[in-house]
């Protein structure tokens, strides 16, 4: 799909006809911090430790009929994938390279530490020479209205689909844009249905009991939203979000409409709660507590696809109904939630989310597009803004109207062919933020980006570049950019370029008060 | 429409080509706790000084078109009223004779003062020779599966409309079941979307400043869900709803299905707080905080229904929806933020919300059919069980089956002809409940009937028996039963048949341990 950029009007009346035609419906399901080898499937060149640690046999049973991305890649954290998924543009290029706080005009962005404070001013503990500033970012997210301070105007995904005639549905996390603005509803993003997508990047518990937060004890913003029927029983959150996904499904199904559902679980997010129906099994094969909570809870959306795919097929509507699942960042490895070594839970991969590693971006990515699927696996790199332009080509949508610059491509040659898909694109990553109030040398303020086997790494606080081949070392263990000094240079102009052509996020350097330099400027 | 009872499985598929059908959609704009006299709408023979206090220049535009009841009714709370809506059933049939708590299994009724106490045990104020015990209810409200404790069972009217091929919208208050229960969800219901209807019946706060009371200090369980995009801007609660519900219905306008919204107003429940687009105005009419703030709150869901009207009308399907514009029950007399003089509000109505007098269960309540309506007033006295087969009767649904049997009769021959329903049917009213921590004589444990003038009421704390003539006496100042014992008798037979024929909860007298007797057993 070309990029396309016009200031024509959005189509907002639908064609009756066309919800008649054959269009597939779309189940996009998209998992939170579940990492690379997070389950039974394998990404990879082969199967890893991690992936026999995990007990997923719907999505093995999902991967034997897909197409099984081996190298697709998100960003760091959750927003900027979420947002680039709706409008097809790397996060870099929408200035949302951070997660969106709840508060209006508020980054989330950390402070403290050694190397970086707020608002252009030291704090205490910094040493002067590498203090950074909080860049400059869309703090509030994307917007389906122009105008509103802080956020990337665009035209969602989800109301073309809406125009094309698609019921859609949102069940889950949202969370494109702050509180107070256009973004933080899912109505206003396209959505007909909206079941518990807020401005919330996770919830306040999963636990039924808890009543998802909504409790004088444990009320914050996270308190998930809409799910009353499921109080004061068991019943896990991703359990209660399946359920009722299921029940909107019945009127587009009745009505003969295609649909588009949005089963974007909060889980595996943090908190990592135990889901009772899985848990001993874990604590059984010797898992200390924090990883039998994790493994628990990836088997608990295990079961949610499952479900969602033995009600397909139930109601007939199997052979119409293409799946993509996706996970949204690597996997935290940074949480003492998870219990094992933090830093180690994404091996082989280094780091996890919030890096710009492999372990902070690589993911879980596989499509099953009924009688237009070739099976197995698909190495070709791709990125979470393709899924904006792979969406659209699947429904039919042939010339979508946007008010942005999309930056993806489709997939779709890739899902019915494996090829098709130029395997040289410069794919960016971007996290030009502090992430905890302590230092994280390996995911703080990190850019990077890959063409075909090779990786750039910009550590933007100390300005090193890196250069990794990751056929040869997806582990990111041997810098090669000493060895490699005229590729180094090479992949840091095509970063540069692309960060520069997009105005990208930069933290600002308190000492010159001035962004850092670019990649290829240093 | 005959009362339906029968064991058939509900209908859960719809034929497509029902959503083709010249199907008028339906508006059903609901308000909460408005009396009878707080528009400018003339209900009764003559407009009263009430009326003319408030400025509801869209109720009024309305009227204009509509078949005008001037003797409709509802229960003396707020849950009986809606799930009665949704059944077809009297309260006191259903068991549902008071507002459910958020909490399973947990009765609302209030304890202490003169004459009241719970679970059989009087408590230390009490004077022994009138105590009387909290009745069995059901209070989890209703439910559309079998065998949850404490509910009635029923088929739903949204799940019956929904299965003829309506696009069911719910917006604002459901309040028809305890969280926890299925009856909670209005998905459960028949409803293709849900905006803000929970457990709750009323909203913590309905300013968007305050975030309508998802905030660490204001939280609790009557925080309204949903509207994150409106946090922290100055949009009332009433707005707010209005917007999502004119959001919802682009998709079946846009897809020609027929709709039906539910626009069950949050307003005007407590907390009487100021629409600030409005208040300015009463206070320069010289009104109280109290006094000003509740009619700025009027005036806001006048608004509401006038910028519903102009939507509909700017769609171009005015004249194929039918609007349905009613409240909950009568207007609340007993709350000091309404200021004014306690008791009085509903003149020249007797008493207000949670009373078997006429303030409490005397309502607004017409119907505007595009082409189908004989505009002006009607008399004939209707009541709340009465919607459940109008509003299937307007939607063409001949023979719903409905595991319930319905009470109520369709009053589409009243809307269409101003005549046909008969005028002498005997409608009951019950409240055998203590509504708050202290005695309120007229309104407290009181049961009532009317047939044609004639109004009965019991009051089952002192064994009384009052008799009134509505047509002489609106104000239920003069007890005729003195001077017409024999009527009185045959009205206190009136009621008890159908007490008893239905099983009505009855308070316990807990000096014998047993329930109060019918009004004709005394």
């Amino acid at each position: 799909m070309a990029a396309a950029c016009a200031s024509m009007p959005m189509v907002s009346s639908c064609d009756q006809s066309k919800t008649v035609s054959k269009q597939p419906n779309i189940v996009f399901f998209l998992v939170d911090d579940m990492g690379w080898v997070d389950s039974s499937v394998q990404y990879g060149d082969e199967l890893y430790p991690y992936n026999l640690r995990f007990n997923t046999p719907n999505m093995q049973r999902l991967s034997e009929v897909s197409a099984v991305m081996g190298n697709a890649y998100a960003c760091p954290v959750s927003t900027p994938t979420r947002t680039s998924i709706m409008t097809g543009m790397n996060a870099a290029h929408m200035g949302i390279t951070n997660w969106t706080s709840p508060m209006k005009d508020t980054p989330s962005d950390a402070t403290g530490g050694g190397f970086a404070m707020v608002e252009g001013k030291a704090d205490g503990n910094a040493a002067e020479g590498n203090v950074l500033g909080r860049p400059q970012w869309n703090v509030n997210g994307i917007s389906p209205d122009p105008d509103v301070a802080y956020t990337q105007y665009c035209t969602p995904l989800v109301r073309l689909l809406k125009d094309e005639g698609y019921f859609t549905v949102h069940v889950g996390k949202a969370h494109w844009a702050a509180a107070g603005t256009p973004g933080a509803n899912p109505y206003n993003m396209g959505f007909c249905v909206n079941i518990a997508g807020t401005m919330a990047g996770m919830p306040r518990s999963y636990q039924g009991m808890d009543r998802y937060g909504n409790t004088k004890e444990l009320w914050n913003d996270f308190a998930v939203q809409n799910l009353d029927e499921y109080y004061d029983t068991p019943t896990h959150l991703t359990e209660a979000l399946t359920l009722e996904a299921l029940k909107t499904l019945e009127y587009p199904i009745a009505h003969k409409q295609p649909f588009y559902l949005y089963m974007a679980h909060y889980a595996t997010h943090t908190p990592i709660q135990r889901d009772e129906r899985f848990v001993q099994k874990y604590l059984d094969m010797g898992m200390d507590e924090g990883q039998a909570r994790y493994a628990s809870m990836v088997e608990g959306v295990d079961k949610s696809l499952g479900d969602i795919m033995d009600y397909l097929e139930a109601k007939g509507v199997a052979d119409n109904t293409v799946i993509i699942f996706m996970t949204d960042n690597g996997g935290n490895s940074e949480n003492k939630q998870k219990g094992g070594v933090p830093h180690t839970q994404n091996m082989p991969l280094r780091e996890g989310k919030g890096s710009c590693y492999e372990g902070g971006i690589r993911v879980p990515l596989m499509f099953y597009w009924p009688k237009n699927t070739k099976a197995g696996k698909c190495d070709v790199p791709v990125t979470c803004e393709d899924l904006f332009p792979t969406i659209l080509d699947i429904a039919g949508v042939k010339s979508p109207q946007t008010v942005q610059e999309v930056d993806g491509v489709s997939l779709v040659p890739l899902i019915r062919e494996g090829e098709g898909v130029d395997p040289l694109r410069t794919l960016v990553f971007h996290y030009p933020h502090k992430w905890k109030p302590y230092d994280l040398e390996d995911i703080d303020f990190l850019s990077s980006a890959r063409q075909g086997d090779w990786k750039i790494v910009y550590r933007i606080a100390s300005g090193k570049l890196e250069l990794y081949n990751l056929k040869e070392d997806i582990g990111e263990r041997n810098d090669l950019s000493g060895e490699y000094p005229e590729k180094t240079r090479e992949m840091a102009a095509l970063l540069g370029e692309k960060l520069r052509g997009w105005n990208a996020p930069m933290p600002v350097v308190v000492s010159r008060g001035e962004p850092a330099p670019w990649p290829d400027m240093l």
